[in-house]
């Protein structure tokens, strides 16, 4: 056996941030791994033994992190490389992917595995009600990585084919303006009653959720770290005395196409 | 305190079917809970002590099972709704908004929790490398509820769109055809290349994961369990020797609208 073919790579997803929503099968794989890569705050969420190495990087460094790992894994290595949520969903699982295709041949033999989590809309939602009950999609509002011009088109598409959406990466410091741009463009075509759930922390200590109409919402509700899900026009709100609203998609639609 | 305000109502979310998968938080509301209503194979997965009640329904009463547990919890008991994977995705959260806005005003003061769980979509494409890792959309596929042409409708936006999508109860006994004339409306909008995953049991012993050109995807290569996610124009596989092949979408998109 070549080093190669007995070096493991793993990508782990943590889950929304709650240590009660890792799957046994996430903490499993933490546990059979060596080194460790990933964002400073997923690391941070991890309780390593004293044999177990952190690799530590920014937010931003996820195709070199990749790299980073897969080359460690390729030597013989037991990699594990965190990612919050579900790992697939806006995260590192495919970036993993991009550096493998991109890498030399022998990253293809690695043996590469992805343990899946809950995803941060899923947790939002669930908080909330069940906004996601009916068709929705997920929309990555970073520009970053596709042109503006492509978001505005997904978003009008989903608005007029009656989706919910969720957002990740609603805003950062270098794109304070999009989301507001983003409410702009659907405002032109939904109906500005339409709610619009911003969650923070969602099931956590600190956990911050707010739900308003979309003809009140702002870019100024939402941070970095905040999931933001825009209801259809079939969305509805059921008001409790004494507890928060309950917001939910009905399984059914009478619209006609 | 009347006896509805220490009735309480909890609907868990089992995960995809890996006893691994499901969180420390659902197990913690099953513990809680005296009286479980759900559908036959989803309680079976539990372990339930011998003071717990189940409570069994077929698939389709989601409604019916949903008034039943509000009765009981509204009564004071201690009840949970369990879902396979997450209930706030085409399950069981939704049914029980529904049945509170139309049920009696004290269903209303039931202290409702949604834990959530991770949903088959994720476990699928998990398995399959990373096809969720751009935008993407989650349509039900069954008109019970819907009418067709709007589906066909959604499956037209998100082609031209280029969101990726995963289909949820993609055929049953009584719709046979519908996944067929699915593939046919998307054969129309997008090429014949794009990778269609067709996933059962992902992540577990008996699991069969698929993948085959959209120009080849055919609606007897799934059944009521299969999760199938279609890829996206810029969607990619990696070939490796002696491994099952990479199926992912790439973060980046140069696609102008």
């Amino acid at each position: 056996m070549s080093p190669s073919s007995t070096g493991r790579l793993t990508v782990v997803g943590l889950g929304p941030g709650n240590l009660a929503q890792i799957t046994p099968e996430a903490l499993a794989a933490v546990d059979e791994a060596e080194d460790f890569f990933g964002y400073i705050p997923y690391l941070d969420r991890l309780s390593l033994r004293p044999d177990q190495r952190r690799h530590a990087s920014d937010n931003r460094e996820e195709i070199s992190r990749a790299e980073a790992a897969l080359t460690l894994a390729a030597a013989g290595g037991k990699v594990c490389v965190v990612s919050g949520g579900d790992p697939g969903v806006f995260a590192m699982a495919a970036a993993v992917c991009e550096a493998i295709e991109n890498g030399p041949a022998e990253w293809r033999g690695i043996d590469l595995s992805v343990v899946p989590g809950v995803t941060a809309m899923l947790a939002v939602a669930a908080r909330a009600g069940a906004p996601l009950g009916h068709d929705f999609c997920a929309i990555s509002l970073s520009d970053n990585l596709k042109p503006w011009s492509l978001i505005e088109k997904r978003l009008v598409a989903a608005a007029e084919a009656g989706f919910v959406m969720a957002f990740y990466n609603p805003v950062s410091k270098a794109r304070p303006h999009q989301l507001a741009t983003a409410f702009d463009v659907l405002r032109a075509h939904l109906p500005g009653s339409v709610p619009v759930i911003f969650g923070r922390a969602a099931g956590r200590a600190h956990e911050r959720m707010r739900v308003v109409p979309l003809a009140e919402a702002q870019s100024d509700m939402a941070d970095m770290s905040t999931c933001i899900i825009v209801g259809s026009v079939e969305t509805r709100i059921i008001q409790r005395e004494g507890k928060p609203s309950l917001v939910y998609s009905p399984r059914f639609s009478k619209r006609e196409s």
